[in-house]
């Protein structure tokens, strides 16, 4: 079917890419001219602006936003907006807050316009494994959108599905209508919180092994691990094996100390979202929460708090803390 | 090669199966005779007792323990090594604390004696899937031992060697010499640790994702998602595949609400000593900490923690807790 | 001076005590007529309405809003505006939200109403002790209601300044303007933060006391501590001398066993918005947050996070959970 | 009465001073003979070995221990007790840990030697304020130096007996016979324990009011806290007052900025030994854990497991982290 693309950074590219792969028409724009003459070599019907895009498609109008979250998204859905009629979708399938998507979903509806919002794992590796798909807003839109779900999400992936379950949803293709505005970008905000809590845990479990070869133990109870060697194990059959596994296993062969990484760990909202959202539900999420102060400490040379803490030391004890390791 | 697999319970003698399997062979013991004979007739020269055991195998004789951990482990394998001489091979296969491996390889070695330690997890599918192996102690003797490893090892599993490694290790087959005495159950218990830390943040996410439609929350900000489509959904092309999300996905399948789980979640001791290493390490190991302790309130009602807290709450403000939820 | 109490709860109704036992002018106002009657033989001239409320006022008025946070302060402070002019003062002495202070402020600034938000600690104990007060807004306002201020706090309280102190500032007094709108809700709302903290800190070590005498541990490492006898033991000469301990100590001295309390602990919002600031400013604030967590937990019977422990390790250890402890 | 003081540094030699200016007798041993010369010149009776320390004193010999923890007590210990006899009295005042304890009072008690524990709360202000004591091991001997503890610890410093007390207890004198041998190193244990946590919430709180103007937040929801300031407020009618409160609002008078401080934090042992005692008895300590991880955490300038989570945002998002802030 006919869609258009907006933004063509590394991950609206390669949806246009998949898309066009897949036999659909694209109408793609991009601030950049440069990516937009890319995309046209491979297929695409190029536009250089939001008026000519929505004169190219042929209404019933569908969009695909795909720029960086915050400010940017709520211009780019609102000014395309201003070109689309009733009837016509906008699909956010950036990393927007699921109250926004709330916000705008009614703000559209006003017009006729529906807006629906699609969560998109996958990263660098979509092109190839396809993107994992989590749609909210209104049913029959996304309905409507099916072929493209189809086409830009992974599909089976040799993966059959979960014994006990009835067959037939298109979860098992790795695309799914979560539920009304917002339930998209709610379930892909989770999906990133736990992502944060799994890499979190890996990465404690193997500092733990690293440094099993502490001064401070016994000697006969010290051990030099090759880690490289121990994540590799862990992929096959144990009960850790995981995509992120995989990824730590390829990136300790290539680099055993990690000596490239500084240790400055960013984080990029999702994951502060899940902790506010577990706040709001009153819902415990320890883990999630620590894996997201985790990074915010990796920002730091020294918090605050930590001087506080030899402040009151000296003060009742007298301890002078070393200013180095 | 010969082998004698000493406690045949649901992990002993399905390993013991899967070397009958592949070709060993196996002289078994448990205390209990109907275990002994049910191996008996899939092919496993029975005995009963240790005694027995010893003689049947021609030196330098190799057994394999797979006993519970702790007090019954220590007798076992020394009432074996009673029985054994030089050269010989005990491996314990169970989840010993690696402090314990070294105390008792350095026991064993004054008779020269070799004990090895074998982390090994593979759980209920070990049988089928193989079970992925962590081995430590003498490095010799594990080599002399690879046979026995790689039968019981998963093997390749179809999972293709990390890109950027160096291939041939026995790593990409499901096994690893990991280091000293100690090291294998080291390996093990931080694998458990992970383990530990990476079911926290599946729970705490499908916590969130289930308490979407708390009352507590705007109305239009509420949802009532079905957590076995999401869980179906991730196991493809997202970040956080994983053998436990599979397993999440398949139980959830069956139980949209687990209801039939009590919420009652036991701890097996690993996790405890892997948060005991991170001390031991100075190592922050807060999610891994975070999933312990979660497990550890699961198992009360109400702490005497959270008395105090509502007591406070009066001291200062008056405060009259609600008795009820 | 002149000025007006809205809102006769326990901490108002007090208030108004103390700022009538201190000399002042109080008129008073609640929707529950007999309140005010009591109030009235107090002293304070009673009002049945806020237009009532403001006429009894001399310009330029004062009055200070006591009532629950959220959207009855809102209500009250809007309506307020309605009947006050420009140059009168309106005091938000309640727990609202600072964000929310920065919006009342500038809304009512457009007709020239100054608001002020003074986070106010003391809790059951203020009329006596006084009420420690934490204030934000236009500079020259605070200035002007110093008479309150100054007798609504505590005063010295028999605390010598810090040594090292330029003396004089009224923070020796008990009560500071600590910035602009929103400054002293925030500094209240970390207050509080800091209180969760505290206390959960003392909660898990009076925990780990009454534990001591678990079956668990080997017998000789057992005790059976009198927890009363601790808290009072520390509250002399000890690191951890408050008056949380106090007011701990208190309590067990009174209740043992603290087989009063339920176990079930609220959370009146701060300790929420603490974490939230912290995450909005990239603070690792991991004991505030584990202090909030640990009292959502407190409110219910078993997450759904614990059940999905439960059904993961059934998947792949075979795990059956026992359903009751 | 007649005691011995063994350690003369900076615990040991003021709580010999303080012995001496409560009338007691006392003789002092420091392998530093100028330490030992100064407390000579104080009043005490100098000895230049062990067994001119127990030839000086009359028996049943009492002697008060006050090195730094582990080898050197341990050797300390059993060396005195080499030259005591049965009835004679050994006190450990240094931080060991309980189990060291019920250890050595069983080994000392086969030949008639009582050793007591005493966890001494105090540092660098216990000569002014006193030493709270929480004493471990056998009750009658603990009896016996009574008027030892009575003149250590800081009395009934102006502090009322907690409401609805029986009267009369040593508690209220500051110092507690808290049960048989380790006891009262296992309650000092969890004092430091929780002093961990208090210390942590305060630095957490002060952490997110300093960075209440970050550039991050919007322009007007920021704020240039003056911590010193509301440090002192809080010490007057908060909830949150303390002696640590004290301490912190000491430190950022004299230090507006604790620029004098590195950040880099040591922990002594005891919040390590709280957390295995926590883990020992199942109870859910996150709190206590939290802030023991941030003192790690503190030391390091980055953690291997920063390095990992980079290698795996890398791995699945093309995600290059800053190589500086």
């Amino acid at each position: 079917m006919q869609i258009a693309m907006l933004g063509l950074g590394r991950m609206g590219a390669n949806m246009a890419r998949r898309l066009l792969q897949g036999g659909h028409d694209c109408v793609v724009y991009d601030p950049k001219p440069e990516t937009v003459a890319q995309l046209e070599r491979e297929g695409a019907t190029g536009v250089a602006s939001l008026v000519e895009l929505a004169e190219k498609l042929t209404p019933p109008r569908v969009a695909w936003i795909m720029v960086p979250a915050g400010e940017i998204t709520d211009a780019t859905v609102m000014e395309l907006a201003h070109h689309f009629a009733a009837g016509d979708v906008i699909v956010d399938g950036g990393n927007s807050h699921f109250k926004d998507d709330v916000r705008r979903a009614r703000l559209l509806a006003e017009r006729g316009i529906i807006y629906l919002d699609a969560g998109t794992s996958g990263g660098v590796w979509g092109l190839e494994r396809g993107y994992c798909l989590m749609v909210g807003g209104d049913a029959a839109a996304a309905k409507r959108l099916e072929p493209v779900f189809r086409t830009l999400a992974p599909g089976p992936s040799g993966i059959p599905p979960s014994p006990g379950r009835t067959p037939g949803s298109t979860a098992e293709q790795g695309y799914l209508h979560c539920g009304p505005a917002g339930a998209g970008h709610f379930v892909k905000m989770v999906h990133n919180g736990i992502e944060y809590g799994l890499m979190q845990a890996y990465a404690e479990g193997f500092d733990v092994l690293r440094n099993a070869d502490s001064d401070a133990l016994p000697s006969d109870q010290r051990y030099d691990f090759d880690l490289a060697e121990i994540a590799e194990l862990w992929r096959r059959g144990s009960v850790v094996t995981s995509w992120l596994l995989d990824l730590a296993a390829a990136a300790l062969a290539r680099q055993p100390e990690l000596s490239g990484y500084s240790g400055f760990v960013q984080d990029s909202g999702e994951g502060r979202w899940t902790v506010q959202a577990a706040i709001d539900e009153a819902v415990p999420a320890e883990v999630l929460t620590a894996a997201l102060y985790a990074r915010f400490r990796s920002r730091q040379e020294h918090t605050f708090a930590e001087k506080m803490l030899s402040a009151m030391r000296e003060g009742f004890g007298g301890h002078v803390e070393p200013t180095r390791r």
